[in-house]
């Protein structure tokens, strides 16, 4: 596979982005939704900020308060026994099973422009903040599908109650509408397919059990993009190989002249995360026709080895021109590259069943 | 409160239901949906069948094959020690942070009738029986809930790839029509509502999360009964509680003058189970009202704690007769009871927000 990764790459880090608390540095640009508007590239980067924090003895934890509209900190003490310190991106209560207690930063999207699709201007201000009791924790990896001329953005929101994946659309990128939480808890991942197809909207998400399975892709349909059933499992995970861990939905799926191609990320479960396809049927995408050996695109350059989380490529979204995949992707959890692919190399890489 | 237990509790135990399988035992007949159909009061039992197995060596884990259309029993040695066989209605992998690798007995659905509420003659063959790969560890804990002149039976499928809710439709208990999975995993405890509410379905769910969150009672709404969203946290566990370890929607909301009754299970974290009861506003079912401070009915009777997992009653469906609820319910994961309570007794135990 011909891989090119942009001169420019890191497109856009932490450095390049003003803190929009007082208070707070960046710590993450990164795993963007992609849309072409008005002749631009735009990516709706996820913004993590952390309160800057000077203390090595206490962890500031920051919460969207929904009744004020501003960020509280809650301060735990590193030495509360009560608490799991060691992943830098949570803090886990020892005495619960769940994932996380707090997170150490809070994330929200923020909107960069770019005329080249390598040089970006990045707004002022949030695009999307935090605005409800579902998004305690911040929002995070929004995705963007284009359906005749509304862009519908989806992202995954973290609370106290659960991750779930919740769903606003635009036309011009300022007036936003809100539709609520489009996938309840646990749920992320989340790719709506750009078309109806046999008469229903489909998309691809990523439940996350505690009962029994794993975090899988799975499929769902829709009327009007905003309630979904006809759940169905789509995508294991394959023990001993790059996706064996966990897997999610990638990039918006691509209708190609062999079926919807969707970019994935598969993980180890050392937490290795790369870039993967599958090639699902063109009338019945809840069908399976073939997936990648080996990834696309797997974490070799510096800045996807190392930074706040490394070893990760993550793609929330591409730009495809012809042959071309122009792929952006989040990079150690920190920032944003780009790398082209070609479409035709893609497709003859797979494994067809 | 004033209970009336049947003088005939238990109603329906696993003595009374002939085993569908060769070589299998009936372990259960509980948590049924109800239904008034043709003048008869249909319970839906949930019957849960185990291998016969006189080894005490091995555990024997039945699945249904969706390619044979048959039960296939999987052995397990009760000396590996990769497993966990100390839960008697599961067997857990030690190496997997999944509740349950395999099942101990398998369910799927079948009518009893009666005439008088008290008395009931069951049908010889299974109502709705696992019919796919989502339905690999059987289907459970049915509830219906009637539109018109048709009656929607939703329930919990279980398989390896998670649990979540399955719905099917009927207009005599015969001719059945499948919708496949409504809610997807982790999901259970779903309860639609008997009509539109400003234009809008709505059904209470039960997600179960891993990364964040506790099992609580969620809220969904929908057009047409197949296709969920606008997903939002409804009533949380209350610590120190009788529900404060896990909670989900039981009975099938009912219309009172004060609003929309919700009769649910909560139990403690040492698994008691009990029912209680939540008021939400008529016109935004979203808006709770009123919870109780204490259960409704808890375990008491000895056939409500002691069976296969005792201390626990589970109600799946009422009948509403004026102030009469005669509440139809599971005890101890095995045999089926009903309870008559005041509707007005149960609204004016509330505690009023």
């Amino acid at each position: 596979m011909n891989i090119y990764r942009y001169e420019q790459n890191p497109l856009i880090t932490p450095a390049d982005v003003q803190p929009y608390h007082e208070g707070f540095k960046v710590i993450g640009a990164f795993n963007a939704g992609v849309a072409e508007y008005n002749g631009e590239t735009l990516l709706l980067l996820r913004v993590a900020e952390q309160p800057i924090n000077d203390d090595p003895d206490t962890v500031l934890a920051p919460m969207y308060n929904s009744a004020t509209g501003r960020i509280d900190l809650v301060e735990l003490d590193r030495n509360d026994e009560r608490y799991d310190f060691s992943d830098p991106r949570v803090v886990r209560d020892r005495s619960q099973s769940a994932t996380f207690a707090y997170l150490t930063s809070i994330s929200y999207i923020r909107i960069a422009r770019s005329t080249d699709g390598r040089h970006f201007t990045i707004d002022s201000k949030p695009f999307i903040y935090p605005s409800n009791e579902q998004e305690v924790f911040g929002v995070e990896d929004p995705r963007v599908t284009k359906i005749g001329y509304d862009y519908y953005i989806y992202f995954s929101v973290v609370s106290p109650v659960g991750i779930g994946e919740s769903m606003v659309s635009t036309k011009d990128f300022i007036n936003v509408t809100h539709h609520g939480m489009i996938f309840s808890p646990d749920n992320k991942d989340v790719l709506i397919f750009p078309e109806k197809i046999g008469g229903k909207y489909y998309a691809l998400h990523r439940p996350t059990m505690k009962s029994v399975g794993m975090p899988e892709i799975w499929i769902a349909e829709s009327d009007n993009l905003l309630y979904w059933g006809n759940h169905k499992h789509l995508i294991g995970l394959r023990e001993g190989m790059w996706d064996s861990g966990r897997i999610g939905g990638g990039v918006v799926p691509i209708r190609t002249e062999r079926g919807w191609l969707e970019l994935y990320h598969g993980a180890t479960k050392e937490h290795r995360y790369c870039m993967g396809a599958i090639l699902l049927d063109l009338e019945n995408p809840a069908k399976v026709i073939a997936r990648s050996a080996s990834p696309v695109l797997e974490p070799d350059a510096p800045y996807e080895k190392e930074g706040f989380f490394g070893d990760v490529v993550f793609s929330c979204g591409a730009i495809v021109e012809g042959d071309t995949v122009k792929m952006y992707y989040g990079v150690a959890d920190t920032s944003m590259a780009c790398a082209e692919l070609s479409m035709k190399e893609i497709l003859d890489s797979l494994v067809y069943e």
